[in-house]
């Protein structure tokens, strides 16, 4: 039994290889809902449904986010209306929006939703938002505002410094149905290539999941999003470099070090081996690169050895 | 300056024959929202809507309703995931409900929305949803259920016997800003051939709505929905007789006699004049069947001299 910790679009794949190489149904995917966001009066969360996407071969491959064979016609019209447009969102995900905000409406939970999302898209994987209630990734920038994520993330681009990450809601906001028994009962639990500091951070920072963590520290394995200094995608390393931390396998490797023993970092970091394992976590060093399924079944299969 | 109260279809076809004979800026519609309705987290207005598009000459000409050219990509993915589909909602549409919705999540009032979006399509007409405030038909069943409008409407087609309609909102729900105005000012106020318990009924339940009417009663000149005892289109004779009024000219006259001084009825009706004109209501005989816009504009004229 895996349980992942999972942000958007590395963990996905990460994901998808892993269920090339065991039962979906024995895996978990803890997911980060500090991005989700309403516009329109739509609850989108985006990582969710990149994570559920993605697992149901129905990913945009080449954005990464959305869905395959998409088009625009709601956006087209919005725009012309002068709309809210910055987040583009395609036809057939609105359906995925609107399914999800009716639910809501109508009284289901966000797990609950997510469940009935993932079996209509045939996903195996059991997909837990982290928390059922609200929690919002805020940044504080360094000119003074602060945005919400999708804000700073789509809108500006990522393009602004952060001088502070916060997660909104992160004190009340109790762990989903499933989610700490799934992090004790799993043999390993695996830390997704996403961003520590916006998509895994906002799941640690739920009441009761860093305890939990911290009590398998052993059974826990981290994928450094960071290779030779820089993120795969986003503004992870940025944001490292923002909270006092290292753009680099070895800042990855001390921001997890309280709840992580093992981190695999890419054959190009190889040299780094040393300095993780001097912040107190094993290291172990492989590709990482998940161009294809078949190269995250290959990562995969190194995440699972890694854990036992 | 002309101020007409509106419902739908009915109604949008009169306005649009109404601004082929002056100028839509002298033009206020002071339009139902008792058939608005939430879904999928969007608001959604269709009485405002279809008055909308149908002055924008951008209606869907073979339904009434929706836009022309409209596709249904949304729908169809909905639909898939097992979604609440009953209500259909094309994606240029849903353009606009999203547009609404997030321009009300943003502190915008519907009058405002409804002004924006009017510019938007470039229509003239002053549109006045009659209240920002929530107001929502609601039908008692004869079976004993009470339902939405839009619920009885399009989910149940109608084909229900009703007990009571109940308008909840009302006694809360304020006047939009200008409405009582509208109605007081008028050179004419004209009440649309739209669904007497309905579409203009809760228009009339908003407060001060009925006695700004009764003030102006001897300029106040409705169009009989009913012709030949039928409904051109909806339920408006059957729910007449269920509230205990004649499916006929007759029927509507009485309907409206506390705050209407002229109806206008089709030719087929000619013969039950007398009756009508014993209501203590003058009685217009024209042709009614707008099935384009020359004799939507010819009906328009026939109210218009029926005012002065």
């Amino acid at each position: 039994m895996i349980t992942a910790l999972a942000g958007g679009v590395g963990a996905a794949r990460l994901l998808r290889g892993m269920v090339e190489i065991m039962a979906p149904g024995d895996i978990t995917a803890v997911v980060n809902v500090g991005d989700d966001t309403d516009l329109h009066g739509l609850h989108i969360c985006p990582d969710l449904d990149t994570v559920l996407y993605t697992l149901a071969d129905a990913i945009n491959p080449e954005t990464g986010w959305g869905l395959a064979g998409e088009t625009w016609r709601v956006m087209e019209s919005l725009q012309k209306l002068g709309g809210v447009t910055w987040f583009n969102l395609g036809d057939q995900d609105l359906a995925t929006h609107c399914y999800r905000t009716q639910r809501l409406a109508e009284g289901a939970t966000l797990g609950t939703v997510t469940a009935e999302l993932a079996e209509r898209f045939g996903v195996g994987v059991r997909l837990l938002p982290v928390t059922d209630d609200p929690l919002r990734t805020r940044l504080l920038l360094a000119g003074g505002d602060e945005v919400a994520f999708q804000e700073y993330f789509v809108k500006l681009h990522h393009q602004v410094a952060v001088r502070e990450v916060r997660f909104a809601g992160a004190g009340n906001a109790r762990p989903g149905p499933g989610v700490l028994e799934a992090i004790a009962a799993a043999d390993t639990v695996v830390v997704c290539p996403s961003n520590p500091v916006v998509s895994i951070d906002p799941v640690v920072a739920v009441s009761g999941v860093a305890g939990a963590l911290t009590a398998r520290r052993e059974q826990v394995v981290a994928v450094s999003p960071i290779v030779a200094g820089a993120a795969l995608k986003g503004p992870a390393d940025r944001l490292l470099v923002e909270m006092g931390f290292e753009s680099s396998v070895v800042g990855v490797a001390r921001w997890y070090a309280p709840w992580v023993s093992t981190l695999v970092i890419d054959e190009a970091d190889a040299a780094l081996a040393p300095s993780v394992e001097a912040e107190g976590v094993r290291c172990v060093v492989a590709p990482t690169i998940m161009s294809d399924v078949k190269r995250s079944a290959a990562l995969a299969q190194v995440v699972l050895d890694a854990g036992s």
